[in-house]
């Protein structure tokens, strides 16, 4: 299994969240997603590497971005 | 028409107004609903006089607060 963390920003409330989670979940190979609200953290589990390119595009479409690692 | 204005705490996005708007469309009578996220303002447009319970608690079905008038 691969565990990949985003950051992604500007999830204000639960239903920003559950939008997230529902995006990135059809994204394929994904297993499973945790959001933290409070931080933007984001854990993404796979069977094998999903391509950065298809989660942050799923991010987008659900309204959001993800942040550039520093 | 009757149209009567609350102040709903606690929106923070897009979709909060979607569920506010939606609980409270489900009231019986009322005709329309304008949400204003910056000031957390909701107009209630209805056919006749609604209850301010009913709207509270569709309100509060959603998952937020009318604020109490100052």
């Amino acid at each position: 299994m691969t565990t990949t963390v985003y950051t992604v920003q500007g999830m204000t409330c639960g239903h920003c969240v559950s939008s997230v989670k529902e995006e990135i979940g059809e994204v394929a190979g994904v297993t499973g997603v945790d959001v933290d609200l409070a931080t933007g953290r984001v854990t993404v589990s796979s069977d094998g590497p999903v391509g950065d390119a298809e989660i942050r595009a799923a991010v987008e479409a659900a309204g959001y971005e993800v942040a550039d690692p520093a």
